[in-house]
């Protein structure tokens, strides 16, 4: 079968982007050179630059595009039904899932900041704003609703997503818990959290075990 | 006044180890290298080999004196009272207070761990473990006592710490809250996420405002 021209150079572009998250993820960005990156993907430097033209483009295409990732899932998750504890639900789970899948683009995120030119940084804080928006509406609507206790939205929103994210710093697939029981698990506690009234936080997930 | 040589010594290793953690913080430990950190400190190269023979043995020490300045603070903290709800508002108030000193060591402590040799990484680990224990108890024995309602101790101990070190990330002094009232906030989010009952959870900060 014929490949054409495109679909190589999409290939290809796609190795270079998941190379460098795993070289950035190991040595940080300011270590990490394009030769380095180049040799990782078995291309000529040349090449490399016709795909990213500066090593700080492609930091920022990959910054990018998780934050699209992240967007378009919970886009996908995101319930029709108006009921904040629902929404809520749905949120923890599509951002747990999606961070769990991601640990490298995840780090190369949070960490890498920093390097990225202060235009770049204002688009990719203005990305996160918005899904951290997605998250304050649900609360505030829920403890509008009397449904949630919260004293201060923007806290726990932040609070929430730390704790979240927080999974992949020590989760490892395999080990004593599986997603499906760690992610019951932390809907329960944002739950608690938020002071939903446990009649109206039954468990999400089915498989969730106690194991204390 | 005379001052001895150790004092002058023991100065420029204090300030050695604070260049350091600034510039690891800003281009991450592998872009740093000693020449950098010798014209930030304004010595030789050769006067910031005598303190710190070798660059990764400057990491180590850094990470182990944060280590060891958290379980100190800690220590000190700790309250006389067996009462598990005192304890955890003991525990959350010393990890806030002590992170938000330190937010450059505490990026650089949780980033740069990939660049320790694995016995300096165990060392550190275990610290870690030691001091994550002690969370990890108080939590039991509340559960135990019935005064918590907990599904799994070591998820919630795992979520309590990525919430409350992640206001590294947000928080800047001189803003919205102050830390007394951030404090106050993280306070009341984690007695309800521990299902600590309200009557048993009083506030324990005075100046906590509900700005919702």
């Amino acid at each position: 079968m014929a490949r054409t021209t495109g679909s190589d150079g999409e290939k290809t572009e796609a190795t270079i982007r998941e190379a460098a998250v795993n070289l950035i993820a190991r040595f940080g960005y300011e270590a990490m050179s394009m030769r380095q990156l180049a040799t990782e993907v078995g291309v000529q430097a040349a090449a490399l630059y016709r795909y990213f033209p500066t090593k700080e483009g492609l930091l920022f295409t990959l910054m990018r595009e998780h934050m699209e990732g992240l967007t378009d899932a919970w886009e996908a998750a995101r319930p029709t039904s108006a009921d904040p504890v629902r929404r809520l639900a749905a949120y923890v789970e599509n951002h747990i899932a999606f961070h769990i899948e991601r640990r490298h683009a995840t780090h190369v995120s949070n960490m890498e900041l920093r390097s990225l030119s202060p235009e770049r940084l204002t688009q990719i804080l203005r990305m996160r704003t918005a899904y951290e928006k997605e998250l304050r509406a649900i609360l505030r609507d829920g403890a509008e609703a009397g449904v949630f206790d919260i004293d201060d939205t923007g806290l726990t929103a932040m609070a929430l997503i730390q704790m979240m994210t927080g999974v992949i710093v020590w989760f490892r697939p395999g080990e004593r818990l599986s997603i499906t029981e760690v992610t019951a698990t932390y809907l329960s506690m944002t739950m608690r959290l938020v002071g939903a009234a446990s009649s109206t936080a039954p468990r999400f997930l089915s498989g969730a075990q106690r194991t204390l």
